[in-house]
């Protein structure tokens, strides 16, 4: 069976592997004090073209937005983010085990807008309520969304515009960021968003690495101590070169986006062949998910060959499912799947 | 310079990087659900002899620890530990972070003793503060210890009737486990470590491993919902894979306590040189970690060429400094080492 | 002006008043071990017809639910409620500052039903984000429900019944009690209530207390330790006798049934009134908050007059209003205001 | 029997009883929005001499102390205080329920110094376990001490200088402020210590009110949204005018300081009779709680006629106990007590 359903379903990238291979026995500090883990941040200042950021290795996507959650709001204040968010409803109240509250915004397709913080934070400010209600005091967003879609450039601009009237930071959750940089629809570049954003992460584990994410902290506020929060949730790896490495090696010769836009250009075939065949597609994703709109028997074509993951169903009562690529995707699969959605 | 200063100074084992190379590709679930976690699990389960076991992968030992405390305390319970005891002092507060105190023991060795805990337990249910203070709600101790001493058997039984008198669970931190079970001093099995902890974890990051713990749960109280815990921790990765293909390889063919063996074999050597040369060694240690006390001059004799960890001073104003071994340390580096001994 | 807008606008009753004064210079102990919080906690016992319960008393609303929903949940369970839940918006995030998440049901009048609590713990035991998502731990309710609306003692049971398919317990917050036993449309009595909920509290802060609610522990497995939960959190008061006595008073001689049935024949006074003039009602409440449709200049009527609280707007548009009484509220003040209401 | 084993056995002060009498049925807003806590809270300034203070009234000691440590500290961040500080021993673990360590500094006579803060803070932040030890945040101290000791002004302002070398706010517990400031050893003014504390507050349930402390914040950068965090952890009374009204009388005519230097001037008196007999104080309190050393038979002299509290054993094993006066204790109960003591 080829497997289609998600992006982490096989290792490492094989030049990580390689390095893995070739440094193993090398003796270096713990703790991400090595010379790997320095020299991956300063290739990542330079991908951001910024000097004056901080950067920070996190084992996984859960615990880097727990962290940098954690890290970014008071004790009275809450993180506003879509419904589908990732934070909101697939990490088991992860940001309210720390104490915070997660403000669900609705959106179509997962996305959320400027004006939306601004109408929410306006009313909680002038609600007879104010003072039983959490402040919202940050917000979150995915980039791409967990939908596959992109905010646009000016979206981004807007969305920043509409933190700095409420005075709250914006967290960008990149676990798939090298996707949705590399997607065609894109107009914003990793530079930009280190401009735009105060903190984010470009996401490795489903862009490459065996594991690991890089926080990228550009507001000075948010900066101190935060090797202190990383220790305190379990987030500071003893053998820390893993991340350093894995990171120094997708930053070298633009390893990160060539291999994500390798995986966009596959998804965007498969996108292609459904819809050459008259199949609708769900949401409007040009990276490197795609949800078709599948009938039953549609479905059961699949089964025993490819797979794929269940996302929902229309009101209809059709079936949304996933097909996703990653950078470990070969030609080979794409154009096995691809064969077989032409016979549909 | 040669490194002796901690035992996660190089990568992995050999044999799990080789398998991780060959089963790169391979496609599988995500999450631990994957056959080679599988597999691992049941061969811990085996090495334990215990079918009845729950095994969990997390990748570092803070996650471990915390997630572990906060499956096992109430809200209004506290831990007990020795002061020196990892979670007490070298974790920016994990514990407390997730709401619970540690009650610090003092030790002279770094273990704390059954009559201990009565006595703090006893104390707790007759003070006149009885409803002001926390209760213990579980006992934390390390195998072996920060120190690098061990309890014995009768030990970790009186201590486990001591816990059971007072309806609590008792929980090994074994980030150093089989270092400590391959100690020529050691007469407890993992077998019964099995049987007598609620709840232990066997260290792979310090022992073979690149990255990863293998927590086991023996008391079924403690099972339901754990991985919802550790997901909500950020202490489930998405390529689980790469604990569950470690612990397989560790346990594979005797391999984890092989190479511990062979660590605290290379470290008692260390011992005999230093204590060859009339040096003292400070507390007792038969593990991996061997603590000679020495004189300024003495321990100049070793800058720039052999690193080591400085661990305190003793009244007298010596130095204690920390030589570790671990399974990646050579015969080469250790002969080294030695024969600069022999020079003092 | 006269004052209708909420029920905590006087201080407490005449009766509490003087005992209060004839007790003051007693000397007795401290933290609720004095001889009134033993009496009061009994008459409660009484009331309740059980007495194997323990009972609590608590300084206020917030309070006594996040210390009774801290002691019912365990680390990665969530509570249930309705949207508009006291602790679902009115608290400041009282409970996810807890580390726990509120699961938000929607509800057209203020309840919820057995079977959405099935859907919802059925949904999530099968649901393919199962390891995803918190565990639904317990359910909320309130009785009366922050609309004035009862759930009827079938509801309960069908209630109960939910919960225990789930094995989850069944918390009631209960900050009108009173209001909500002595509505004529009330098939539930205090006794039943203390039969069917594993933990509820008797409001007194807004039934005659100055501050102070009764918590009623029925099921045993959350008896020990609480008092330790609740000093932790603040709830524990070290001259718990204003608490006792307040208590005591409340119930004897029926006092707590008598002034709350008392607030709700005028309540319902002030609905017929609205209603002989043609107005529709909000919601179905029966008890002593009444929530009049009201259009700009009728509501303009009562400005400067009598104090009401905005509630929301009708989709047409139009001004929901809570008039509440109380224990305190007088004859003279109802007829006044039942007058101007008749020159609407 | 006599009591004099707390501060805490009797109702409030006569006077504040009369006007919760007088003001009961006056109709008024919650939530601490009365002209009560407006007025109380202005007479709060001028007796600090400070107009930019923000005063909050929060219902006991325990809730204070959490909410004010809450709104101090980062995630990262502990507490200093003595060991024997009401949060490091008397709360249940109060302060890490919400996140927080306490950092436990010796002291003999419960007092901690500038310069334990300044080597605890450098040695710090050049530990080489630097990144794995919580940051000291805040220092919380208490004025008076658990054991009745006092703060000069050069302590105070040496304490608020080693802070600010540190960066870091000064928090001072006043649960017995009055008996503090009235002590004729004090040399501290309210003023002052209105000058020198980030945050403190003045106690009033040991102090002449039957519940209720006056938080007040002198420094801006804590002042924004702090009824926020009251009232999400239950610090919010609906009927706020309780509190107001206490601290509104207590700050007339100089309730409050009088009726504590009368405290004080009787228990000086219990000091002057036990020292008549030979019989050696523990400590050095000068305040209204009085701890003298006896014998076993000199302690059953006492017994079945007035109440003493337990406080500890010397190295002799000679009884420490505490006698303590308050505002409610009388003339005729002090002479009957010396007149008892005079028997020894």
């Amino acid at each position: 069976m080829i497997q289609f359903h998600c992006d982490y379903i096989e290792g490492v990238h094989p030049k990580i592997l390689e390095r893995l291979c070739q440094t193993n026995l090398e003796q270096m500090p713990g703790y991400g004090k090595d010379h790997y883990c320095e020299s991956a941040k300063q290739k990542i200042r330079c991908a951001c073209n910024r000097e004056d950021i901080d950067v920070h290795f996190i084992s996984g996507g859960t615990q880097t937005n727990l962290i940098a959650i954690a890290s970014l709001l008071k004790p009275y204040e809450a993180v506003i983010s879509v419904a589908e968010g990732h934070i909101a409803c697939h990490e088991v109240g992860a940001i309210e085990a720390t104490g915070h509250n997660v403000i669900p915004f609705t959106s179509t397709d997962g996305t959320l807008t400027a004006n939306q913080i601004r109408k929410y934070c306006s009313e909680f400010l002038s609600s007879p309520d104010f003072e039983f209600m959490v402040k919202p005091g940050m917000v979150y967003i995915s980039f791409a969304t967990e939908s596959g879609t992109l905010y646009s450039k000016q979206d981004l601009l807007d969305i920043k515009k509409a933190c700095a009237e409420f005075d709250i930071p914006l967290y960008i959750d990149g676990a798939r960021m090298g996707y949705g940089l590399m997607s065609p629809v894109c107009d914003v570049t990793l530079e930009e968003i280190a401009q735009i954003a105060d903190m984010f992460y470009i996401g490795g584990t489903k862009c490459g690495a065996l594991i690991g994410e890089a926080l990228v902290i550009t507001n000075d506020k948010y900066k101190p101590y935060f090797r202190h929060l990383m220790k305190q949730r379990g987030g500071m790896l003893a053998k820390g070169r893993v991340l350093g490495l894995q990171f120094d090696t997708l930053f070298t010769d633009n390893l990160y986006f060539d291999i994500c836009k390798k995986a966009v250009d596959l998804a965007l075939k498969i996108r292609s062949a459904f819809e050459n065949k008259g199949i609708k597609m769900w949401g409007n994703s040009f990276t490197n998910q795609q949800f078709p709109i599948l009938t039953d028997s549609q479905l059961a074509h699949f089964d025993g060959l490819f797979t794929y993951e269940p996302w929902g169903q229309t009101p209809e009562g059709l079936n949304i499912v996933r097909f996703c690529t990653s950078w470990a995707t070969t030609d080979e699969n794409t154009a096995a799947l691809i064969e077989h959605i032409d016979k549909l």
